[in-house]
């Protein structure tokens, strides 16, 4: 599995208000050394890591020289305004997380995304890709881009992020989308009533240039790594093997131990330095999900606490949106992960999961995600490791996993029984999580409205 | 491509009511010489026929030295009630178009379906799978099964048609199902109002057992050729090109003229001798499409006209039942072709598509079932021959490919239209049809309800 991968410098990290105490265990603070302005710097570098998909990284950034040359194109381009969820796509396919995508899917792509789950390359050989990245548009803005083979993609503030080229307009099936990604049509999905229902009737596919690296400004630009800033981490730490958590929850001990006992298990099959990628996701996320920045202060509270070595574990954002599409999003968040250098992956018990948004019952059955990811393809070089189901032995005061001659002995604490707890200031059992950790999903719920009904989720924030 | 396969004759023609005279286009009455009463011969044929998918066709009947044992041994087996679908899935099965499925898919394979319309096998290799064939039991039925592995398959007269073994049961996820399927979930889906809403909340599958060949005793069965009688027929007539054409409607000179065109440009690539397999779909179709038996005499009548060669031209009928679920589906009807020995499909405008059911559009864009199909996994073997447009051409007055420089001189006779005017026993303009079978369509329409209004469509028949 040896390859060549590429590294791409990005921009400085801007200053952040995370103390560096806090941020020890965190790499890039720790262990990545970034050489300021020295954005678009390549170096090859000989990694034992798994190659990405289509052979290599697909990075959609302009040319440092060409950032001024590309801004003014920009400005006598048809302009397409950004939805935040658009930006966190470019930001996405920036860097490559969806290698080879070159851009929003034109309708080819759209087609084989949803129907195969996968693209079927020039060469004959299949990439999985299973969530539709696109970008909408309305009968305005198509009438506005008339002829034009380019487009500029424009922030909220007008600011050029990007140039569309070689463009393809065709229409959006709403529904047709949603149908066959969610396997449902009700009422209710987040990322549909957020992002599909009131856009254009119209996608636009094309080749990307990005102008600069997509940043937020909201201090954790430096956990953003790159897959290639990944890769070069991983290839630092001399890692033979990489293993994947996602997670868009808090951190309790179970899933430390979990983690650990991955490691253990790598260990044993022969790997010599096997390294977690503990990887939350930052794009959008459903109102009733704590926030990424509050997870974020958790998971340190929850490293500082040493149950994971920060010798062996790289914590980073992953900036994708969330689509709550459970079998059908698993895939993507594995195939991303093949991309920033994962060789092994995480599933555990319904992946990207939710409640049906109608129906009294979970929207997907809870076994089909790890079953349909073990099976997609363009996932076969991927190693798919289930989910152990954690519990809280009582016997020992602890988080352990389960063992079925003594259901007795085991507590499941669920994550609606958690946030109760937390939203009522009571404490889980000692074992649970570290009081560090706990502290801060305590402090989330306190913060959401410190004089009224604590027990209300704030309103989704317009994408 | 050359391949060895398989030829299992089945039982022999029952009378009929078709007159020899009217049939002598037909191949079975014509040039297939099936020897009566020795089902279950087996020889082998040398053909440069393509491959079928997995590299064998996969007959799944039992062997007929077993035949009484099978039986008896089904006498004490669980039973399960087969509709008038499941039963048509049952020859669709048994006779290998689904090749390699060897009976109603487990989970596994259901979920590769759903989400990748395709099935890897053990060797790494991939096969189009796109429409679900499962079979739905309920708790009742689940129940009565218990433990058991194998599981007696009977007809509404309680008469054993196989044996499903080492069985799984899980559960039928008939939302998501139709979701992934049809890519909507609105009311009114045929397929779904005939066989899911009111299925069972399992699915069953395993391996099949299928006692005999599937008959319908209604004058038709000696026209439905399995895979390897037609791979027999093909090979007999010395096919080095085999191109299939899938219809559910009458055939007019539009339809004709593009058989006939196609049949040119094959012989133009150098082909010998390009066969056409007109295979009329002859499973579960809607209320207001015309019934089988109507059109199976209509396409007589057509042949009998002489506009298609009986010598290169093989009527047959396709046993499967009909989903409309466009895109989804025409990867079926080309894949079960490919286990015929076809290697070019004809493929047309929104194939396999229909209205909308609740919504005043095409339920597909009616470009996506070609691009769909050109680009499906498992299907990169076959060459995809989209359909020309054909319209009446008022200057020559006949059917001729629509001309785009000159549209004043086209008449587009669309299937509602022509229906309309079966209906009301007007006559299409000279050339549309043969008047032969123009005359099958009036008498139809007219067999509907003499009495009353003929426009009325015939009530949906109990699965």
């Amino acid at each position: 599995m040896a390859t060549m991968s590429t590294f791409f410098t990005k921009t400085s990290f801007p200053s952040h208000s995370l103390r560096k105490s806090q941020i020890s265990h965190f790499a890039p603070a720790h262990t990545l050394s970034i050489k300021p302005k020295t954005a678009h710097f390549n170096v090859r570098i000989r990694a034992a890591l798994i190659e990405p998909d289509g052979g290599k990284l697909t990075e959609l950034f302009v040319e440092k020289s060409l950032t001024d040359v590309k801004k003014r194109e920009a400005l006598s381009l048809p302009r397409i305004k950004l939805s935040r969820i658009d930006l966190q796509w470019v930001h996405v396919l920036s860097e490559g997380w969806a290698s080879p995508l070159a851009g929003f899917m034109r309708e080819s792509e759209f087609l084989q995304t949803l129907h195969f789950n996968s693209l079927r390359l020039d060469d004959g050989s299949v990439v999985n890709m299973s969530v539709p990245i696109v970008l909408a548009i309305d009968d305005d803005q198509k009438q506005r881009v008339g002829g034009c083979t380019r487009v500029a993609l424009v922030d909220s503030d007008d600011n050029t992020v990007a140039i569309l080229s070689d463009i393809e307009i065709y229409k959006h099936p709403k529904e047709e989308r949603i149908a066959r990604t969610w396997g449902t049509t009700a009422p209710g999905l987040p990322y549909v009533d957020q992002a599909i229902t009131n856009a254009g009737n119209w996608l636009i596919g094309g080749d990307l240039e990005v102008i600069e690296p997509i940043k937020y400004h909201d201090g954790l630009d430096r956990f953003r790594l790159s897959p290639a800033q990944l890769r070069q981490e991983f290839t630092k730490r001399n890692a033979d093997a990489v293993f994947a958590f996602q997670l868009r929850n808090p951190v309790h001990n179970g899933h430390a131990l979990l983690m650990t006992d991955t490691r253990r298990r790598l260990l044993e099959m022969g790997y010599k330095n096997p390294i977690l990628l503990l990887h939350p996701l930052g794009g959008y996320t459903k109102a009733d999900d704590v926030p990424l920045s509050w997870r974020m202060k958790q998971h340190e509270k929850v490293l500082e606490d040493g149950v994971l070595d920060p010798e062996t574990t790289v914590v980073s954002i992953f900036p994708s949106p969330m689509h709550y599409a459970g079998p059908t999003e698993v895939q993507w968040h594995a195939k991303a992960r093949i991309n920033a250098g994962a060789n092994f992956y995480i599933v555990g018990r319904d992946p990207a999961g939710m409640s049906h948004p109608v129906e009294k019952r979970d929207l997907y059955d809870a076994d089909h995600g790890k079953k349909v990811l073990s099976m997609a393809p363009g996932l076969e070089r991927l190693n798919i490791l289930p989910f152990k189901v954690a519990a809280y032995d009582k016997t020992q005061g602890k988080m352990a996993f389960f063992d079925p001659s003594r259901p007795q002995d085991f507590l499941f604490i669920s994550g609606t029984k958690m946030r109760t707890l937390a939203k009522n200031k009571e404490n889980p059992p000692d074992g649970f999580m570290c009081p560090g950790g706990w502290q801060v999903l305590v402090e989330y719920y306190d913060s959401l409205s410190p004089f009224t009904d604590n027990s209300k989720v704030p309103e989704p924030v317009p994408a």
